[in-house]
Order: C-alpha cells, then sequence, then structure tokens
C-alpha cells in the first residue's frame, strides 16, 4: 500500500465503494511481471523514472531473452537498458525489437557491452553531468555510466584520459569541470583523480573505481580504497567497474 | 586562477588597471594561512559554502589549538567543525571561543566527539535530509552526519534502530522516507539498510557503514563491501564509521 | 498486518465491526516500544517466543539501562538476555530488577560477560541441545550458546575441551553426541570440531568458530573459513564468537 | 564401534556367542568400499539416510565413472547425487545406469551441474522446505540446494528474484515463507536476502551466499560476511555457492 | 584401543582372563583427568613423550592454578610446560609446586612467558637443535623454542641477531649450523633468514615467523607468507611466533 | 605556466611584447596532443627525457595503433616504449613504422611484450643499471626493467637466476654488483634477494616483486609485502611485476 | 668457500702446494653451470643429496629443454625431477634422454605433471614415508610428494581418501600411520586431517594444503591456515599444493 | 672478504707478508660486536656510510642501552639513530652519553620518538631532499624521515599539509619542488600526494604510506597500494610509516 492514501482506502472499503475481493486484490497486486525466474519490476520504472534494466552477466541467453521480450510486451515507453551483454545478446535483442512496429533501434556500445534501447530521449535532469577518466583503460566503465545517464534523460559529456600525474592536461578542463551539476569520476590504478577533482569543485562526486591495472591493483580494490579514503568530502563511490550504479546515482541526484 | 576570468585578467593588465605587482600577487596568493604545520584553507570555505574542518584524530592537543585559533582569528563567519575530537580538545576549544566576543558558544556531541561552533545557522539546503540507522550502535556515525549536515546550513531529521530484521519499524517511516530529499543511511553488521531503504524511494541514499559488529564484520569491512554491492542502484558510499563525509556530501547534493 | 488474515479484518471493516478509526490505528499500530534511540521490538517475541535481547557491546551504560527499563516495564513474562555486558552493567541491571517485586534475579555469567533474567523457565524445546568445545579457551562462546538456549527454553549440556587432536576425549562421548537433537561445536585455531563431530552424527550441528589463538588464526577468521568449508555436510556456520546466534539457531530448529 | 551396544558386544563375546575371528573382523570391518583412490562411504548413507554424493570437481572422468560403478554396484536402493559435474560425465554416467536394469534414469540439471539418479522418491521431511533466491544469477546455487533436499526426501519448492531492493515481491510470499519448516536464502551481491527474510518468520534459515557480482563482491565473499553478520539470530550460514550443504541441512534439519 | 593388541584383548576376554566389567571399563577408560573445563592429557605424555603443556592466554588464573595442579598430583615425572604465562600465573604455579616436596623448581622466562618445570632432565634428542635468529625482538619466540626442545630433553643452542641485511653475520657461524641435526629458523619482517640459512645446510629447517616488524608486517603475515615461498625445499613452517611448536617439531625429528 | 618565470611573463604582457592573444594562448595550450579517447603527453618526454609509452594492456589494438601512429608523427626524436603488448600490436606497430622513412625499425621483446622504437641511442645515464633475479621465471620483469632503462639511454648489464637459497652464485658476482649505480633487484616467491643484495652494496635497490609463484605467493604479493619489509635500509619497492616503473626509477636516479 | 678447511687451505697455500692461479680459481669457481638465463646448481646436489630440479611453471618450453640437456650432460648420476611440466615438456625431455645410451627412462606422472629420470634407485631414507590424503582431489599434490620423495631414495607408500568427516576409514589406518617415520598429510578445504593424524602419532607430520575446495577456500588459502593454527604439536607446513616441498623435507628428515 | 682483493690476499700470504694466523684471522673477523642478543654492525657504517642504527620498538630498556653503549664506546665518530624510542629510553640514552665527555648531546624528536646524536655534521649529499606531507597526521613519519636524511648528512627541508584536495597550496611550492634533487612524499589515507608530485618533478620521489586514517584505509594498507599502483613512473616506495627507510633511500641516492 504504499502510494495509497490509508484512510481514504480505508473509507471506501467502508461505504462499500470497493468491493471485498477488490481490496484484497488491491493489497495483494503490485505491478511486476512474473516470469518464474525472474520478476520484471514495472513498478520500479513507474515509481522512479529509471529505465527498466536487465544485468546480463550471470544470465543465460534464454534468460535475457524471455526479460527484454517481457519488457517490450508492456506498453509502457520506458527506455531499457542491458548492461554487461556480448554480441550473441545484442543479436537476440535486434531481432525482439525488430519485430514490433514502432520500437526504438537497439544500439550496442562495444567496449562496455551496453544494450539501450532508447523509446523516450526527453532531457529532464537538470543539469549537465560529466563523466571524467583517468586513462585510456578507464573508457568501459566511464561509458556504461554515460549510457546509463543518457538513458535516465540526461545531458552527459565525457573528458577522458586526464590522471594526475599530468595535471595540465586536467587543469585545462575546468571550465567545462566548473559547468557541472554532477561529475563522475572513473579511475583505476591509485585512484587519485576523484580527489583531485572534487577539490577544484563544489558539485558531487560520485568515484567509480575501475579494475584497470595490474598486479597490486588487485582488480580495482586498491582504487576503491583510495576512493573511499578521499581527503576530499565531496565524494561518494560505488563498486568497481560500476558505470551503472554512477549513471543511476548521477541521475537521481540530477533531477532533484 | 580559479575563478578568474583569464581573458578580463590579461585585458585589466595589458590597460595597465593591474599593476604589475598586484597581478604577480594575485597570480601567487591564495586565501589561505600557514602554520607551518597546518595550512588552514579558508578558500574551500568560500569556495564551495563549506565550514572550516578539523579532523581531530592524529593531530596533538596543541595542534588542534592552533588551527582553531587561526579559524577563529579569521573574520569569516564560517561554521566550524571539529571531528574525532576528545573532552580535553572540547575545553581547549571553549577557553579559545570565550574570549573572543560575540563569538558563537561550541557544542560537544559526545557520542560522535564533534565539536561545532555555529556562527552562521542559517539554512541554504533545499530539502531534508534524512539520517537512518540501523541499531542504537550506529549512533556516534549518525550523530557526526546530523551535526556536519547542519552545519552546512540544511534542515536534518534522524530515525534511529530501524533494522531489516524488523521491517515493520522501518516500514512505519515511509512517509518520512518519502518526503527527504536526500538520505543518510547508517548501518553496521552486514549493511543491508541502504538496500532496503534506497528501494523505497527515488531519492539519492549516502550509505554510511559503521565499525559496529564483532568477529567477522572486521571493523565494519563486511558493511561496507555490502553497501558497494547494493542491489539498488541509488546508493554511494562513504568510508566506514565517515559521517563527516557523508554529512557533506548530502549538504552538496541539498544545495544543488 | 503480519498475522491478520486480510480478509477476515477486511471483513469486520465493511460490516462495521472495526471502526475506520480503529482499523486505521491497527493499520499503523506494531507492538514495539519506541525509546529515540533504540526500539523494543516485544513484537518479535511475541511471534518468535525469542527471549527480549540486548546486545550491549556498543552501547552505553545510560542506553542499556534504558532499554532493560523499558522491558521490565512490559507486563509480558519473556526472559531477559543482555548479552557482552560487563560489571557494570550487571549491577545496573540488578538495581533495576530488585524494584520490581516478583521479576526474577538476573544471573550474571561472567566468561562470556552473559546477563539472564529468567522469568518463564518452562522447557519447549524437543530434544537435548548439546554444547562441545574444542578447548577450555572456547568457553566463553560455549557459555553464551548455552545461556541463550536456556533462555529460550531448551534442555542444554555441555562437554568442553575435546580438540580433535585428542580423539580419544571426544570418542569416549559418542552416546551423549549421538543423543542429542542440536548439537553446537565451539571451536577456535583450526576449527576442525565441527567436521569430526558431524561426521559421527546425524543431527544438525551449529559450528561456531572463536577468537581463540594467535598469529594467522586472525581473530578467529581461520577456524571461520575452515568450518565454512567442512567436508561434513550437516554443518551450518554463525559469526566468530556468536554463542548468542548459535543458541538461537539451536533452539529454533529445536522447537521444530 | 559406532552403533554397537559394547555391553551386548562384550556379553556376546564372553559367552561365545560371536567367536574371536568375528569379533575381530567386526571391530575391523566397516561397511565402506575402497578404490585405492576413493573410499565410497556406504556407511554414510545407512547412518545418515544421506545420498550417496560424489563431488565432481576436482575429480577425473575417469575417477567419477569408477566411483559411481561402484555406488551403482551395491545393491542399496540409496539415491545418487553427483555435484559440479559437466556434460561429458552425464554422458557417461547415463551409459554406466543404462546396463543396469530397473536402475533409476539419471536426471542432469544442467544450470548447477547436478546429476541426480532418484532410487527412493519417498517424502520422509516432515515439512516444506522452501528455496529463496534474491537474483536471476543465484538459480544455479538454488537449484543444487533444491535436487539435493528432493534427493534426500523432502518437499520442496522454490521462489526467485525477490531481491530486498523491491520489498512488494517479497512480501507477497509471506504466507509460503510463513509455511515453510525450513528456508534456504540464496542471494550473492550485498546477500541482504536472509537479514529480511528471518526477520519475517520464526523457521530457522540456512543462508547460501552466491558468487554472482562482480568487483567488491570478490566472488562471493560479501555475501557471504554479510550474512554472518546478519542481525537476524535465526539464520546461519553455508559456503559460497554450496547449494548441496544447504541441501543437506535443511534436510537433517526437516527429518528431526 | 590405541595402543592395545586387539587380538589379544580379545582372546583374554574369551578366556575370561578379563571379567566384562575390567573389559568395559578398559574399552572406556584412558588415561585423562577431567576437569570439566579441561582434560588432562596425561596419555599424550605416556605416548609421545611430550611434556605436560598448558596454552596460559585465553584462560583464566584460576583455571591455569588447577590444571596444574592436577598435572602436579599425577606422580609421573613429566616435565610442565606452561606457556603465554604471566608473572602472576608465574607466582601461582610457584606456590603451588612449593607445596610438594621433591617437585622442581618453577624457572620463569620472561621475554616469552614460559614456565618450565624440568623433573625429567635427561637428553634423549640425539643431536644438536639450534634456535636462530634474524633480529633481537625475535628473541622471544626463539626463547619459546628454546625452552620447549629442552623441556623436551634436547640439547639446543641459539644464535641471535644474524639477519640477511649483514650476511657476514651468518657466514660466521657456517660451522655451527653444519653441526646442527635441526635448525629452528626465527625472522619477522620479510621472513627470509630461513632461505638463506636452509640452502647452507642439509638438515631439516622449522621456520617460525614472527610478529616482530610494522606496516605492512601484518603482525607477522608477510614473514609467515615468505617463509611458505621459500625457494629452499627443506623448510617448512609453523604459526606466527610459535616457538612452542617449532620446538616440538624440533624434537620430534630430534627424536627419530 | 610550469616553466615561466611569471615575473617576465606579466612584464612583456604590460610592456605589449606579447599580445593579449597570444598570452591567452599561452595560458592554454600546453604540449599534448588530444585523440579523444588519449591524450600524448608529448609534455612529458620533453620535461622529463622520458620515452613516450603506451601501456597496452588493456587498450584496444585500435586504440594502441592510433596512440603510437601520434607520436610518430610528432617530429621529435623521442624513444617510443609499448608495453604490456602482443604479437597483432607489434605487427601493427611495425606496419606503421615501416610507413616513415628514417624511421628506427620497432624491436619485440617477447619475454616480456615490450616494443621498443629506439630513436635516441645516446647513453646518458652516468653509471650501470644493473638487473639482478632470483630465477628464471623473474625474466619476463626484468627484461622489461633492461628494455625501459635502455630506451631511457642507460648502460644495463643483467644477472639472472641467483636466489638466496644458493648464496655462490650471488656472492661470485660481487665485484659487478660493487660496480652498479643503480641496482634492480627481481623476485618472486619470498622475494628475500632485495634485502641479501642491498647489504652488499651501498647503491640504491629498486626492488621489483614479480608474479612467479603459486598458492600463497598470491600473484606476487607475498614477495612485495617481504620487500616492503626489508630489514636492508636502501631498498624501495615498485609494484608487482612492474618492470617498466623500476626501469625509470633506475634511469631517474642514474641520470642525477 | 663452504666445504673448504680455512686453515687447510691457507696452509697449502702458503706452503705453495696450491699454485695462486689455482687458488684464485678456487675461491672464485663453484660447481654450477651458466646458461645464461638459469644456473644449474650441480653443487646442490652434491651437498644435500638432492636430485636435480626444475619447476617449469613460468619457464619456457625452450628453457626447459635447455636445462634438462645442461643436466643430462653432467656425469653424475643425480636423479632429475621435473615439476608442473606439460605433456609437451615431457615428449622433449624424452627426446633428450633418449639421445643418451644409458640414461634412465623418464617417466611421467599426469595428475600432478611430474617428470622424474631415476637414474639412482637406491634406498638410502631409514624409514617408511606415508603420504596420507583427505579426498581424492588432493591426489595431485600427494603424488607429487610421493614421485619427490623416491626421487630422493625413500620407502613410500600412500593412503587415499581419509576425510576426517568419516573417521572410522581412517582409524582403520592406524597400524600403518603409527609404522612411519615421517608423515605427509596432504588436505584441501577445511585442512583438519593433519591435526587428527598428527594426535594418533609421534612422528613429524608435514601438512599440505591443496587447493581442493571452492568459495571461501580461496584456492588452498583456508586449508593453509587451518594447518597452521593446529592444535597438534608435531605439525609443520609447507605451500599450498606444495608435494615438492613436502617430499623434500620428508626426506632430509628420513635421511636423519 | 668482502672488500679485499683477493689477489693481493693470496699474493701476500704466497709471499709470506701475511703470517697464517693474521689469514685465518682476517678470513674470520668481521667489525661487529657482539653483545650475544645483538650484533652491532660497525662495519655497515664504515661501508656504506650510513649512522649506527637502533630500532627500539620490540627492544626492551636494558637491551636499548646496552646496544647504545656499545656504540658509544667504538671510537668512530658515526651519528648514531634511535628510531621508535619513547621518553624512558631517551632519559636513559641521555644518562649514557653524559657521562662521555665531548660526545654530542642526544635529541628527542618526540611526534616521531626518534633520538639522534649527531656527532658528525657534515653535509656530503649533493642536493637537497625535500620531505612533503599530504597532512598533519602525516608529520610523524617526515619528522622520521628529515632527521633520518639529516644524520646521514644531507641538506633537508619539509613542506607540510599540502594535499591534493587543495591543489593551490601545493602549486604554490613548484619552485621548491623542482629544486630538490630527491623528494620524500609522506600520505595517508589514499596516498594520492606522490603521483600529483611526481608528474610535476623530473627527480625520484620515494613515497612514504602512513597509518594515518581510519575505517578502510586499513592502518595505512590503502595509501601503500595506492602508492605501489601509481601511474607517475618515477615513484618508488618503502613500507608504512617507514620515515626510517625513505631517509635512508633518498640519502643514499643523494649521496651518488
Amino acid at each position: 500500500m504504499d502510494e495509497l492514501d490509508i484512510r481514504n482506502f480505508v473509507e471506501a472499503l467502508k461505504q462499500g465503494k470497493i468491493s471485498p475481493e477488490k481490496a484484497i486484490e488491491r493489497l495483494r497486486k503490485l505491478p511486476y511481471e512474473d516470469l518464474g525466474f525472474a520478476k520484471i519490476d514495472h513498478h520500479r520504472s513507474l515509481r522512479q523514472g529509471y529505465p527498466e534494466v536487465v544485468f546480463a552477466r550471470g544470465k543465460t541467453l534464454r534468460q535475457v531473452r524471455e526479460i527484454v521480450r517481457g519488457m517490450l510486451r508492456a506498453k509502457a515507453s520506458h527506455n531499457i537498458l542491458i548492461t554487461r551483454a556480448d554480441k550473441k545478446m545484442f543479436a537476440a535483442v535486434k531481432r525482439l525489437a525488430g519485430k514490433r512496429a514502432g520500437s526504438a533501434r537497439p544500439e550496442f556500445h562495444e567496449l562496455s557491452g551496453t544494450i539501450a534501447i532508447l523509446r523516450d530521449r526527453a532531457i529532464r535532469g537538470k543539469g549537465l553531468i560529466l563523466v571524467v577518466t583517468a586513462g585510456t583503460s578507464d573508457i568501459p566503465a566511464a561509458e556504461e555510466a554515460l549510457v546509463t545517464a543518457r538513458a535516465m534523460g540526461n545531458r552527459v559529456e565525457a573528458i577522458y584520459d586526464v590522471g594526475v600525474a599530468g595535471l595540465h592536461r586536467l587543469l585545462e578542463h575546468r571550465q567545462k569541470l566548473a559547468e557541472a551539476r554532477v561529475i563522475i569520476c572513473v579511475a583505476g590504478m591509485e585512484g587519485a583523480l576523484p580527489s583531485v577533482v572534487a577539490g577544484m569543485v563544489a558539485a558531487p562526486v560520485i568515484a567509480v573505481p575501475t579494475s584497470t591495472g595490474y598486479g597490486s591493483s588487485f582488480g580495482g580494490m586498491t582504487a576503491l580504497l583510495a576512493m573511499l579514503n578521499s581527503c576530499a568530502s565531496n565524494v561518494s563511490v560505488v563498486n568497481i567497474d560500476n558505470g551503472f550504479g554512477a549513471g543511476c546515482v548521477a541521475s537521481v541526484i540530477n533531477h532533484l
């Protein structure tokens, strides 16, 4: 009974405006679709303005296909995002989408493995979300963040390869940094970029550690820990390589 | 030359509106004060609307006293925050503040060891920041977040002890959760609260893991990792027990 | 509306047997008491037959006292358990309990720091819960398990210091092991006891790693990991030193 | 001399009812079969009502085949379970089973790689074992638990994809959760589901962390730690992805 | 029935040479003494020539006193070793030992906290056990090894402070190293000494990592890992600071 | 404005010696080239005498090719180094270099995957850099260090397979060790070599842990930790397998 | 000057019995062969009675071949052991050995990847080395230990699959355990076997953790830690899967 | 025979210029003093120009006193450094030094616990060693580095509290950074300072992680890992809080 006014509901029931059966059903039914192995939460899209999202890794091709089929079936015009997908999944999704007249064309962002079906391209986020990376190898996570934030209705721009060991490359983009309403800062290795960037701006900085690096970078753990211990206080952190999460958090903030 | 319009500066110099000496000084001088062992960054307060902050742990009593003296000396009416302080430090700060007529009275928040000198009590944050804890033992970190967010000009409220193993306690506060513009979610042990709370709202959720717990909670590491792996996508995370950081991030967002 | 039959409730409302005000209240009110910094969940005791429990570590003396005062105030005859307490807390609890005529006398179990106020001594668990330790240093966690299981209405016995490097000590207690309906197996260091015990019986074995040991025992981590990797398949594990949890799980099983 | 009454044995020996040779043999012989590289423990099946189990990972195809051949050779009608197997092993097992008239047909559960030869389909467990997963990617471990618990003679049902960030999906299944005698709760990522589920029921909850997730989920370590630190006290935990263990523990409890 | 010849026992029983009661008792009784919270294993001393050992850490003063009282009560002339003890425990042990005429005087080795009561000073080990340390701070663990090996009847010598960064100090002791039958090599920090020593001799080298060091020495973990990865192949390792274990292993080998 | 004398610049501007446009450009422009996904920092080569370096791992073939193309395009005669490359990348680089008349021929060092294009073979480093390895499996990291140091204009020699368990192999090279101005010491497993080598010389020793080893060598973590805890005080450490970093640090020192 | 009597050498030099050239050479020359990328230490075999050993993992086929060629070239009749090799390496070694008349035939032990060329089959170890495994999956490490100990001139036997959850399987082999002079105990998962075995015997027990297991077994780390924390005191430990090391240590002890 | 020319020695012996006794003595004797529990290595000071150093932590007061007494007794005019000492040790050292006429007065540096007895104040290092810290809490480690480098004959300066979140504070010191021949960069928390500093200069940067911070800073582990993964290639790293090591390495380099 999330959005229900309890008083109204009780009154309606009292006055016979709702039959007991309807009332019971209403108390029970929630807007999601049950595929058995997965429950599609149309409700969440309704409630939070999120796209419908499938995290493809760890799911079989068949499972992904069934979930996307269910999403496309729903009349809603929400965007659809499939993260950590591969080429086979993209081919399957293209076939599914092709059958439905009027449906938007799926796009595949290869570096990050993100499939986006943008059925709604309106910009509702209030400002600019800026995605910044320390190196070239951080681009996959940055791309996932960028595609996610766009699918959630934001204006997004990116600056790549401005790591802290060459400050002049970063300092040149001060203007753009100052312009951004939210910054997503993507870095592997020592994960120092968010501290430096956050010290230069007043905006919230979402730090994304990446698994870029080797040896004692421990698959991104070092960058993650560094970011959590940032001496800048406008920084918060998401999981390693979690471009999707960063895009979501940034979008949620940018819609405030 | 952060906020300077380079063109204007160059033009002014060219036209002699600024003397070379002034220009050199301007290129050199930045608004911070050098105590030798510490540099007070009045600049940051100016630029980002932050209070002046001292992280007291790891500093000697003498160092804290000197830094606070410098902060009080500055004419600015910024709030002053001393985190992770103890009673001795509070006594010293009270003595320092007492000497200055018109200065605000320092308050000591004992559970978290936070000293606040609120010289400016205006509310500039746009909405409500809500601080939620899973248990009673999480209150110290929550208090630090609360005091910080207040010192940064926000309306803040708190709900304590609503952990996920007793969902009814949490569900009762749905209204308040829905009302918040930003939520700070503080939990130790398994760190599950942010996932549940974030699933109930559309607001950004700042998760603060605490060192509450024992054994394999590893001083908050378990809660931290759990929060980083949250299945809710509107969650970002700060360091263990970092109530200060959460308060800052929440405030920065709430000022957008 | 946990235990409510929704149909009955709706029907009663429909027929006017419950006034709208009552209905609203019923939908809102849940049996817990709010102390601000803590919420006493009388509800859980009602629902699950649990004692009311306070985990004292990380709480101030004042907080523990207020919570216990609330628990004693409630008319219910549930047992009260305060774990990880110290002597000061025990003194405070004794003072509180002494004021209430007819209240059971608090007992203090010093090795584990457990305070028990047994207002209900009925045995409702169906069989014997047996607590077994590898060494003498494992007794604190074992005692916490034992006191917990007793406070939850079970017959409990203990065998101490029967570690696997002296098999004959363990083998001598085969009969007792076979008699138990649930076994709690407490061990530090290499944590091997649960594997050996579980291989000898058909009962479920709850393994409790302890922080006994030094060096690479890592405060119980080694024992914990060993138990999770047990080659016996009737073993499940709780947190390091979590005698309370083991006692609860064993009691829940023993009440089936 | 596990189940022997020592008194009876000694008396029989004394009275000549057992010849010395028999007595020696009896003291020596235990019901297992030695294949050199492996010892099949028919004894365990006899004693604990377990199926005969082969953990296939880390064994060569030849080794698995020889062990299963030995199990099929034994006259006992115990069920046979081969976990973590692949298609090649299944083919070999099918060939072996096919040769024996009257033998049950092996089934292959592909997501988890579990092969079951159910020669005994009687239900002896007293209640319902319910397997619940947080996500779709947790199904492999859930399937292993489900197949195991069935092979051990239990009624088992499953609810998939009811993670804590969408509480309404979980809350809808309250009735079923309340009905279960034992619950197996399978989750990766932040591993929060067992805490929430355990807070809703009085039954014992066996938590199974899965290696679902990425980055700082550390192959399931995060979920494992979270579950061990659950604030719900009717939770115990098995190894990461250990559906088999969870099925065993649940069955052992359900047979009490 | 460890050391019993089963045939003889059965025959004796058969022929009535042992009464059923005796037989039962014999099957049951094993030479240890049960103090409730601890079981003194006189048996182990008998079987393995070990001293009776109490690991004092994690035991209360009362527990240590009761165990030692039991050990002194036994007629056996085994040596008694109390490791990780403090001055209070030593005082209590001295009082206990003083009461028994003819009992050996307890000695306290302060750096390691080892108490030894040597009732049997015969040398039965075949060669020299040499204890070598990398630094002065490693002496406590070395002393524990040395006292243990002596209490187990070995000739033991020590060379201290011959770390690998000053090879000449080590090389000077080549003769002594070559003379040893077993070498115990104690080192903290980078734990390199065992590799170098083991490369110089043909004897088995028992490596003891110590918690000497700071920062990334992680309480001895670094030395432990280094020793486990030694490129010398005559090295085996015991737990961090486990001088007692090293002394035992060395003694067991030296008695072969 | 790194190398600019601020005074001169300001004066020139004042006096009209620089036009405002030039001044603005000068404040803006920095000597790097922007490829969008990567920024080639010619500046760094100019400033620090470094070769232009591409870390190929984590970059696509296309990205590497574009970056190298940009580097070759620049007129500068800096050496070019591509580390962690594979054969395909080498083929592409050869094709690129072939097209440019006069360009140096790329060499491929297969064990380490390093491609070097040496356009400048002058020796500017003042002394000998000596690369020493503990084993044969450490050669890849050593080769990377060697090629890097050569590309940076140093005389470099190597001694392989002189691990500490066979001291005589190492001691034989004392002369060469004493001759070196900087030593790079490469070792996996227990990582003891730098301590021993550093104790023998007065030169700075750069320690490179390698991922050589298995089990508890944890991909080089053990060697890394050992080296950080070296009891020799002229040792500093770089990341696991970071031959490139060691080569750079050694070269920077050797150019002093 | 390891084995030299310094006095004799000095005297001989003084008396002209050794020419200065010879003396210099003697001080310089040590019995190893330098292949550039590897140094074959014939010296070690001479000094310690070891076989010549190549650890093949991390070496190229070419490197292994060159090293083995050098070993075969040496006239010595030492055994040759190549560990962690694959089939290609075995083929190459067979070809090399085939060319030398009279050379022993290489054998390939496939589970562990060990190649042995036994040119000397004399038994010089004094007693029996017994290799015991907890499970079938532990056989590869056990086989490496067994082949190593045999190549070093010992009588070796093996008992497989006697894990602690089925004690009767282990107890049946008491006689054989008692007979062994040294025991090598191989186990993965919870690594409990060495504690139980060591408690049953007086012989030294070398524990070998294996990477058998999954999830929180962390590639053998759990077994390793458990073994290091064994409550039995006649246990020492080698690296994960280090059958070779265990075989060496056992042999060194067995030759005492 | 470290520094001996073997040829000369052999020749001298041959010609009778050295008596056999002298030769033997010479081969044996090395310039260190044996106190039993410690060996004072005067040799190292001679060979490497190091001060004589005592690492006081983990040593008893008595041990430190004896070692310092030995150092003062030696005629050499080397400086003496006692690191990680406390006030009691300083008092003892003052008393010892006071007794010796002409001996330099010990100084106590309280933040780091370093005692220096400077008997030789000559500057032999070629350039400036600059110590830079990120925060005020990093000063103890910086002070240890500074005192060490001074005791080793270097000109040293320090800049404190110039962390990367306030770049302008750091950028202001560019001139000084450029002037330094070697830079020691001390930082806790996210450890980002060395990357930024190293990118600004061509000098070698020695990074010192500190245990400053809390929660997931893990006692300096996070800063350590970040520094090891620095994207700047002129950075090498020493142990956490190892100011002494950094001072040594910097001095060794500065003497080249």
